[in-house]
């Protein structure tokens, strides 16, 4: 009668009829639904969430404020064990641990995967000893993990604390297991966050994203830029710095451990937590970065043939590393594929999951270096070009990474060009979005020539005196004034005769690679089906400019897709999920590594595309 | 015709006929005969030990010296790949890397088994890097290794030197892996060997086996004194000290560890070899032992319900332990039982193969504490008992463990009680199976009545006067001199009234909890196929003197067998064999552990036992 209500659980559409006031975990084991949950439906863990879709339930308890996300709960998520139905209902239930990452990183766009991590927090209540169950304290915690990893250990460090820990609140533990082994034990009142890391080493910038492993949320981003740069500008400079200097490698690596401690240091006080609580951390990067950040010689990653001392996944203890998280934390560092193509480029394939799809996709990450993914439906081919750090502002006149001020877009605004900026901040200069737009543009006006020479504004009838009187220099050494000094933070900005040269040459080489992998797998530009732009400016990029200036071959506009810094979130994706974890390996296995240079056909097409069409 | 000989391979029987001068190893392989090699046939990696039964052969090699002990060459064994059949011969193939633990220890019987230990050695020549092979250094390496382990990666700090090591000599390099993690590559000129240490934690004595991994052979033995005895004899009083110091448990771990590190660099000295040679150690000890060593709180073991903080086996760093070994080599603990039957008892149960025998086998061993094992054939039955330090020698009047001076004998010569000591020495006290012998000699002379009471000599007519002159003293402290002034290095050596007593408390115990165990399961003591008695001087005591004492279930004098420090020899063979590891385990976890005091049986069992037989 109207003391019963019934509910149905979807996706299966298992119906239960119970009375009203019954909770959704008592309910779903009625229907025979699973749903996780490793405290007992006690409100602690956290696990049985499911989303209700429609009816009439108690409303959400302290416990669901504290452990749920407000942006969680709005969406209708709640613990199942919270909730108790006051009329018939529909409730969705995840598959197992279907907690997404929902939160999309400033600037990235994660794909939304079912939580899975590494680390695993479970709040119990241990069975008491007696002498009737003299089993060991860690036995008997273990045991009362319901859903146990295989061959659970626990650190020594872990085990000294264990026994005062279980008996000091009666039982009542939080336990944090990093993989299979158990690092932290403490009484449930002391709980604090299981947070993580995901760090980018990029040539010049580096980011450390950190997320709540336990909600998939990314909590704060933290960047700056990687100070290896005194060493020099390019991954090459850098391994001459380590060869050529006693303690050059100590050096490199101390550097860039410091800022990454820094990083993650800034990103766990903004975030109000504590560096122990930072279990995990996964690290992409190339592969001179990946060598530096572990210790290992990159000396022959630029000496043919130019083998990584080690190209699989790295997975050690913090401590090992020097990396300030938890010291008994893992570190992972995704795999390499060659030596110049890095765990980033593995990173670019996970997040953008290349190899899972059905039609040939050519990703191409634009940094430092340039590589190249191209997924034929079949095969995996890697190559990778010397693009220069041009498209990250680097050796350009007036560069810089995209940060406030940077010009990021450049357009023909009435009979002059016009510039837009990050934040609409004064202009400071140019990133590479903005050296796209500007090629592209200047291009289009006839300012820049087929050869890549800025011509003589004076001489080009078509042009307005205004767009013509922004070129200045004598022949040679010419520059198009981009933003004047009004728009500008101090002087005005320009782009260079010289800027352009080293545009061309990086467009050259990662054009005539791309070709060369086509060819090689016998596709036609028409084959593909979309062409991915990866790179810290990726997400801004304007798929017309890419086009006009030759960076890619001739696809329809609407085939283009910028996916932003896909290498760290890659990064994340590995982060909050082993299956990710194990996808990033499997992609490093399959991929087919070319050295292009190899081919006489190589030098011809770069020559080839340094004419701009 | 002459120019070919016929090898037959045993025990496959397998015939081969080849040309004169043809090595063994190529033989082998035309007779579809598998012999281990990771050399391939290079005379490196020592792998490929065969064993010549008859027939001419050459003779050993330069290799074949520096890798196989001369005992080994004088027994016939020869490395396949040096030896060329100069004629017909037979030869047998061990079965997969059988090399034996041939050299018994000193005062220690460890059973043969074939050498399969956790860390291995591989001698290769890893293929040079070229353009059509740009695996990286470590797979290129890994790939080298013939068999190997499952999984193989390898620590950062041996990644870190691996490009060096590798282009030193031409990629020949000597790699040690500890399971499967690489964490030494170095260039085959500066090969070292390949040890490890068993370490025994008795309450008491601590003992330091050290032993080539390479060959199974024990080199040095290291003992001393376990300095927790300054804070107390037995573990519930070092327990105590625990709980009752800030730094207790510090100061008891700190101590052992000095000892232990201190014996294991005397052995390695002693061995010509360097401590970073030493890649494992296996240690057993009692629970308490194993707790300290670990730095785990021993307060639950002492207090009811009497469990472990982890009973399990516990694998870690070295470093990780303050071990001075290898730094990134293992520490493999034995599992424990409970809280009083230890990794010791495993030991021992391993070393004796207990579980593995067809008809119920007790084993008894005899420490500071007494811990039973009772197979049944089918149930593994564990109990303790505290038995007291006497049969160790402690809290005995002139108590002393085995070492050189210790009376180790007691007998009846010619019309006088008659002692041996050990080497011959000047008798300085009593060990173990001197009080047995004592005890049990004094029984039979009527010298000690059946409640223990120690007899007034001249009232005892059957004595001649010489023996009835020993005894001395008033009733209730009456002393019996076992070495007078002459026989000994300082005064005489006396067995007291007191001594009596803690030997009859401990036999008691012991055979207490014997009888109940044994009814548990249903067994009379006649179904008892053996009783093996462990402990540092269980090799050298006289079964009659335990019979006659009622130590022992009254089984024939035949079945009784001294077994050694078997407890040491279990983290031998668990040193040298993983398959015994893995038996360890097993043992830990199916053992059935009896709390006997819960039974209301024991105390009237312990009452009975008290009086002699």
């Amino acid at each position: 009668m109207s003391d019963y209500v019934t509910v149905t659980f979807e996706p299966a559409g298992v119906k239960a009829t119970v009375p009203v006031g019954t909770n959704l975990y008592e309910a779903a084991q009625q229907a025979g639904v699973e749903i996780s949950g490793s405290c007992g439906g006690q409100g602690t863990c956290g696990e049985c969430q499911v989303i209700l879709a429609e009816g009439k339930v108690s409303k959400p308890t302290s416990q669901e404020k504290e452990l749920l996300t407000t942006a969680l709960i709005e969406e209708g998520t709640r613990l199942a064990c919270q909730t108790e139905l006051l009329g018939d209902a529909v409730v969705r239930v995840p598959s197992v641990q279907e907690v997404v990452v929902r939160k999309a990183l400033t600037a990235e766009s994660v794909r939304s995967v079912p939580l899975a991590p590494n680390v695993r927090r479970y709040d119990l209540k241990v069975p008491t000893a007696s002498l009737d169950d003299q089993r060991s304290d860690f036995r008997r915690l273990a045991e009362a993990i319901t859903e146990q990893p295989a061959n659970l250990t626990a650190t020594v460090q872990c085990l000294r604390g264990l026994a005062s820990a279980l008996r000091a609140e009666d039982q009542q533990v939080a336990v944090t297991a990093v993989g299979s082994q158990v690092v932290d034990v403490r009484p449930t009142s002391q709980r604090s966050p299981v947070l993580g890391v995901a760090v980018d080493i990029g040539t010049s910038t580096v980011a450390v994203y950190l997320v709540d492993l336990e909600t998939g949320e990314a909590l704060v981003t933290a960047a700056g830029q990687n100070p290896q740069t005194q060493f020099g500008a390019d991954v090459v400079s850098r391994i001459q710095y380590a060869n050529s200097h006693s303690d050059g490698l100590t050096a490199l690596r101390n550097e860039i451990l410091a800022t990454i401690n820094q990083l993650i240091r800034q990103a766990v006080e903004e975030a109000g937590a504590a560096l122990a609580d930072v279990y995990e951390a996964t690290i992409v990067g190339n592969t001179c970065m990946h060598h530096i950040f572990l210790g290992l010689e990159p000396r022959y990653l630029a000496e043919s043939p130019y083998v990584p001392v080690t190209a699989e996944a790295v997975s050690t203890s913090a401590d090992r590393l020097g990396l300030e998280i938890n010291p008994h934390g893992n570190v992972f560092c995704l795999p390499c594929i060659a030596g110049f193509v890095g765990a980033d480029t593995v990173g670019v394939i996970v997040a953008s999951e290349l190899t899972r799809r059905d039609r040939p996709t050519l990703a191409v990450d634009i940094g430092t270096n340039g590589e190249i993914a191209l997924w034929s439906g079949e095969r995996l081919l890697t190559a990778s070009c010397a693009a220069g750090p041009a498209f990250e502002g680097a050796q350009i006149h007036h560069g810089m990474r995209a940060a406030p001020g940077a010009i990021d877009e450049v357009f023909v605004g009435g009979d002059d060009l016009a510039v837009h900026t990050i934040d609409d901040q004064p202009a400071r200069g140019i990133c590479g979005s903005g050296l796209f737009d500007a090629t592209a543009v200047l291009l289009e006006l006839g300012l820049i020539d087929a050869k890549g020479h800025i011509v003589d504004g004076q001489s080009c009838g078509t042009l307005s005196d205004t767009v013509a009187g922004r070129v200045g220099g004598e022949a040679n050494e010419r520059h198009v004034v981009l933003a004047d000094a009004g728009q500008s933070a101090s002087s005005p900005i320009v782009l260079t005769q010289r800027d352009v040269r080293e545009i061309q040459l990086a467009k050259s080489a990662i054009r005539a690679s791309t070709e060369m992998l086509l060819e090689m797998v016998g596709l036609k530009t028409d084959d593909l089906e979309e062409v991915l732009i990866a790179g810290a400016f990726g997400n801004f990029i304007n798929p017309a400019s890419a086009l006009r200036m030759g960076l890619l071959p001739e696809v329809p506009e609407g085939k283009i897709a910028g996916i932003g810094n896909a290498a760290g979130a890659g990064a994340i994706l590995t982060l909050v999920s082993l299956r990710e974890r194990d996808y990033a390996r499997q992609v490093a296995e399959t991929a087919e590594h070319i050295e292009l240079f190899r081919s006489s056909d190589f030098q011809d097409r770069f020559a080839e595309y340094m004419i701009f069409p």
